[in-house]
């Protein structure tokens, strides 16, 4: 999903009306970023408080490559990351994710491994229907063992897009909660659903009744049940207790546009750029009685702060052995205070661009490549900035591209080089990359190697169902990642 | 000023918190148009409730070109057009204006002579300053004569942006309020102040108060004036008696950005073009105790409509001798009902496009000429859409392009002509096309004719002041359109 497409962030539809309310009762974050243009890395960012290139969710096969977890990866979360929820478990939390976790799919990486209690979901992306020879289905986990795959058990449609997987998803949330509502036990709900990733589906009561499409039903059936999770919270008598986050994992797919791709509003660019469109989230914190309500902020937010602010909201302190680049954001959601940080814009292993203030540096541009393009993959349809939105890797390093991003949020028109402006924030930022590369120790890289044998053939839980599947002989490569 | 440039239609500065509670206590309209993608025309359309191509305000002299009425243009709004606030008359009504009439400023186009009580303000836009050799600066009126010049007596300082014009047109408003509660007379205050219009200027107190550079403080100082309009009506105990509606003359100037120049939000293109972002307009009625607050309408209206559903507020029937373009728009308002009605978007005397309901159909595209845009003149700077965003006036009369505008609000995805759904939507506006130029009856055009002769040399009132200057010989010439 993209900054553009609640209608409080002006999607011109305006079909969110439950989003839309959840941010007129708390705060909504302006410049709230992800830590990755792409899924996977984003959200080992979040889960970790680190950046993709320290948690190793990234790729040296390619400079500059974005990667993530199909399911011939070999990678995943490393033992040696500190997972959120392995830290709320000291102060007695019951953490539950339902939805896509993407933090690798062999059993050393499953999420009730890394400090999660339950989980009901996917390991990877539901792209699909494969044909279990090839390329083995998406398997879907209940805690331990998987319990169908997709397509086959979980029904997804692809020609008319019906798919009621929201629907299964919001009731795990709503018993859930209920549950722990009555055993009194603190909890956390990573609600990572996943209806608006091509292939896009929704509900059959949802299907046709957006205006914008396929993609807007999906809007609209995640938009239904925030509204309905926050409503139970208040019936449950548990919404002062209970601090909720709505943010994305990276920008709209203007690649799947229109038909299944969303809106960067006025941003530049999509998914798997470090352009505004690509990085930069709608977001809403909500916390009644705690946060003032109709709260803006412009606070440089990532969703790395969701792991501070989180731990800092359970009494707890962020590990003091490694570097979190995440802050906790409870002064500014508070107390409304701005705190001063940058924004560091990562593709793979190549540090991009840097948001300090207003002004964001650019030391590498890229797209992507023009054989890509040639085949009609575009991250930035019908929007060419020369010298900005390049087709080979341009590098800016000794001159970056410098933009202001309030009198120019859409990134088109460069600073001049010779301006005193341009001198003085280039200086400023140049001065915190120097400090941010001198003491950055990079991770293990995870998504480098993929083999076939690695694929979900055999899931825990798949001779229950009759569902183990051959794997091929191992046959491990380099991934390749085009972008 | 553009669709994207209140909080409330997704700024991401979010700057606007008077106009936000506007729409908050009111009606937010999502799709409302102007007539013209130019400020004359649109205005002209606006008092007369009529399409430029019908009251004149456009040029026959070249294929599609927008004219406006700078001070050599001869022409002006002509005698048989019947003005909104003449018509108003007849209900008891005092009428104002404020700021920028811009239907001619020669002795025969004067305000008062076309229904308005008083006027302050200025005949044409804030250009210059002028040398008052080659060229006079644009005089300032209160009601009949001149009070004085801008740069002169008005000033408006183009180094530093600072100009107090906005305040004094807030003052005139405030006072002309206050006034009419007073004497309880009904009044039309038609408030047309162009801070947001190049050279954009505000006044001291607001300047370096944005985001978004000198534009975001004149948008600031317009936002907070309006707050004070409203909190006037409202301490004066009139505010459910006053009918307020905000909106714009067309897109925001892109080629002035990012310095001078407006959002679009996510629409195509701006001022000057009949895309999305050249005609797109923010628009907000408020009525508290009659309009439900938080509404929000996707009513497809027009500055049009503002002139019919004025006379209904004042109790009178529009003409009936003419073809009237605007609706009675207090259905929607006040009960939220939605008029089936298409929307034409004129350049100059050609419909280059019309939309209904989502659909809308381009028979005309055209930018600008490569020989203006190899001068540097861009309407659509960083945007470009293979055969849509054209540097040569193309014409698709008998193949439309066509767009989706609910899945595709950006105009960069044209349905495909071999699709059942582009059958069957061109088919029903090529319907509303035929209907349409049938009825037709084009009026005189009033934008062809150019004359040095004409400028304000010597207004009424000039040698009061000692301010008149000498005419050169008459020499009347084609104006030249170059977009």
């Amino acid at each position: 999903m993209g900054w553009g497409d609640l209608g409080a962030f002006g999607e011109p539809s305006k079909e969110t009306p439950n989003l839309d309310q959840m941010a007129a009762e708390g705060m909504l974050f302006l410049d709230f970023y992800t830590a990755s243009p792409l899924c996977s890395p984003s959200r080992a960012a979040l889960l970790t408080g680190r950046l993709p290139v320290r948690n190793g969710f990234y790729t040296t096969n390619g400079h500059a490559r974005n990667a993530y977890t199909p399911q011939d990866i070999v990678g995943g979360i490393p033992d040696s990351e500190l997972l959120l929820p392995e830290l709320l478990k000291k102060a007695g939390y019951v953490n539950k994710i339902i939805g896509k976790w993407h933090l690798g799919h062999r059993p050393q990486f499953h999420p009730l491994k890394h400090g999660f209690d339950e989980w009901f979901g996917s390991p990877n992306c539901h792209f699909g229907p494969y044909d279990n020879r090839e390329r083995p289905n998406i398997p879907v986990y209940r805690d331990w063992e998987m319990v169908g795959r997709y397509y086959e058990d979980f029904k997804i449609d692809l020609k008319t897009g019906e798919a009621n997987l929201t629907q299964l998803y919001l009731q795990e949330a709503l018993d859930f909660i209920s549950k722990q509502q009555a055993s009194q036990q603190p909890f956390f709900l990573y609600w990572a659903i996943d209806a608006t990733h091509a292939p896009v589906y929704a509900s059959k009561q949802f299907l046709g009744t957006s205006q914008r499409g396929l993609y807007g039903d999906a809007v609209r059936e995640i938009d239904d049940s925030v509204g309905k999770i926050l409503k139970h919270l208040q019936q449950l008598g548990i919404s002062e207790n209970t601090f909720v986050f709505f943010t994305s994992d990276n920008g709209a797919a203007l690649i799947s546009a229109p038909k299944q791709g969303g809106s960067n509003g006025p941003f530049l660019c999509g998914k798997q750029t470090t352009f505004e469109g690509g990085m930069r989230e709608p977001a809403i914190a909500w916390w009644p009685g705690h946060i003032p309500a109709g709260g803006v902020s412009h606070q440089l937010g990532s969703v790395m702060d969701l792991f501070s602010t989180s731990l800092s909201l359970a009494g707890l302190q962020p590990p003091s052995d490694r570097q979190i680049d995440g802050i906790d954001l409870l002064p500014v959601i508070l107390q409304g205070k701005l705190i001063d940080r940058p924004i560091f814009y990562y593709r793979g292993n190549e540090l991009m661009a840097v948001r300090a203030g207003l002004y964001k540096a650019h030391y590498w541009t890229w797209s992507n490549s023009w054989e890509e393009h040639g085949k009609g993959i575009d991250f930035c349809p019908g929007q060419s900035v020369s010298g900005v939105t390049t087709h080979t890797q341009e590098e800016h390093t000794f001159l970056p591209l410098l933009f202001h991003l309030g009198r120019d949020p859409g990134e088109k028109f460069p600073l001049s080089f010779a301006s005193e402006e341009y001198q003085r924030a280039v200086e400023h930022i140049s001065g915190l990359v120097q400090q941010h590369k001198a003491t950055l120790v990079p991770g293990q890289p995870q998504l480098n190697v993929c083999d076939q044998a690695v694929m979900n053939w055999s899931p825990p839980g798949c001779e229950k169902l009759g569902k183990c599947l051959k794997a091929p002989e191992s046959d491990p490569k380099k991934c390749s990642w085009p972008h």
